[in-house]
């Protein structure tokens, strides 16, 4: 149990503020419901362009919400006092390919010829998925949703490739069908669903072993595990393409934007 | 493997005239695709009003698409040749909750005081799935989709209640989700699955013994079993209400209608 935050959990401003001031070192997931959340990723200004392409070819797992300008560490069309080298609460620094660090800030990282790109995450449409009635039980016992490994591959683009990572959320049948009809919606959240049933047709052998260690990833009996594409699939892009520099946020540490999310369906 | 028909197997008239005549004896799910089809359902005038409320509270199962004037064999805004009495290619003749008979026409049972109902069918929105590239394997071999009673209970109108029955598809993954998105926008042709996965969790103990013993119900290992809510609700009613005379289409020979599927989805 955290202690209670003195500062106003809902307003993005407030949240990022207070990530900023170290008053906040928890999970986003359940701070500022009603706004975007995004996943970051921050590579070289000579492998940007080929990781806009590789996320316009991918787009259910890495759908492109903001874009900074090289050296930049703000997108003003997503919030204007965003500062991404403080506002995220945890990030992962990878040097060829290998992960080095796992800072609370970047700013000793910072280079002119960094680029952001800021993804939709499904923190956000979970928020919608709840207003449409459908239960999230992760989210009820305070978890977050398991990642996994798949064996599916992505388009690749330059040299961004690799397996697709997943998010999984356990549901009952009924809430499978309404998460993936409301799901469809919203495309910048990673739409529909890629898989739901077993497993193994995926590549997942074993769901107890989520990427990360993290999530909730025990079934009941009347659950079926549903599978959406996931942004972290950026991280193993990032991997495999071994680049000199790459800085992403770390585990649930999302990018909190001022973005309000519609969560209203189409008439 | 039956002999090539030769009338006009796309063209509803052509088809309720080769029925009517006896040219076609078999079921019309492979007739007249571009056309919606129908569940029949025949009730004395007394029992009309408390079906249609049946109809009304339960609109998944018996999404009502037309009603007959009491003593009318015709219902000319589906249909303009429509006769009831002989352009299905089957009936089943219940009294007292007795299945009596299962006549090819009903010429000798029609009465005055008889009220004609015709319910959205799922061979309809088969079509729009395969026009939206669901695979649907059942159609591939040359079957129909199996139908199950199930625990879960309808919501009762004067005599009428009981389970619903369900229509059971093999669906892989990717054409399971596909297939809840399209379907949703067909309330029509029953809407979106009422369950998938697990079919003890709604009282389906053995997939392999089917309502009527027909239809696929065996599945391969990367199929779910995806159920939709089903016309046939209508007859477990009959059943239950033990009405002295009902009159329903036999098994897979569905009402044949002139109004068009319009498979477009919202854009």
């Amino acid at each position: 149990m955290t202690a209670m935050p003195d500062f106003d959990t809902q307003s993005p401003a407030a949240v990022r503020a207070a990530i900023r001031s170290g008053a906040w070192r928890g999970y986003t997931n359940a701070l500022a419901r009603g706004h975007v959340q995004g996943n970051l990723m921050i590579v070289p200004a000579a492998y940007a362009d080929d990781f806009a392409e590789y996320c316009r070819l991918n787009p259910q797992a890495l759908p492109l919400i903001g874009r900074g300008e090289p050296g930049s560490p703000r997108i003003r069309a997503i919030a204007a006092d965003l500062d991404l080298r403080t506002d995220v609460g945890g990030y992962m620094v990878f040097r060829d390919g290998e992960l080095v660090d796992t800072p609370r800030d970047i700013a000793g990282e910072w280079r002119e010829d960094l680029v952001a790109f800021v993804l939709g995450c499904s923190f956000s449409f979970e928020a919608v998925l709840q207003a449409h009635g459908v239960r999230l039980r992760h989210l009820d016992e305070g978890n977050v949703s398991a990642m996994y490994v798949t064996a599916v591959q992505t388009k690749p683009a330059g040299p961004f490739g690799g397996p697709l990572v997943v998010s999984m959320r356990a549901l009952r049948a009924a809430d499978a069908i309404r998460a993936i009809t409301v799901s469809q919606h919203f495309p910048q959240f990673h739409g529909q669903p890629i898989h739901l049933g077993a497993p193994g047709l995926i590549g997942i052998e074993d769901l107890s072993q989520s990427y990360g260690g993290h999530g909730l990833t025990q079934l009941h009996e009347d659950e079926l595990p549903v599978f959406w594409a996931c942004g972290a699939t950026a991280q193993m892009a990032a991997l495999q393409a071994r680049l000199p520099l790459c800085i992403t946020h770390h585990k649930a540490h999302m990018v909190v934007t001022d973005l309000p999310v519609d969560d209203r369906l189409p008439a």
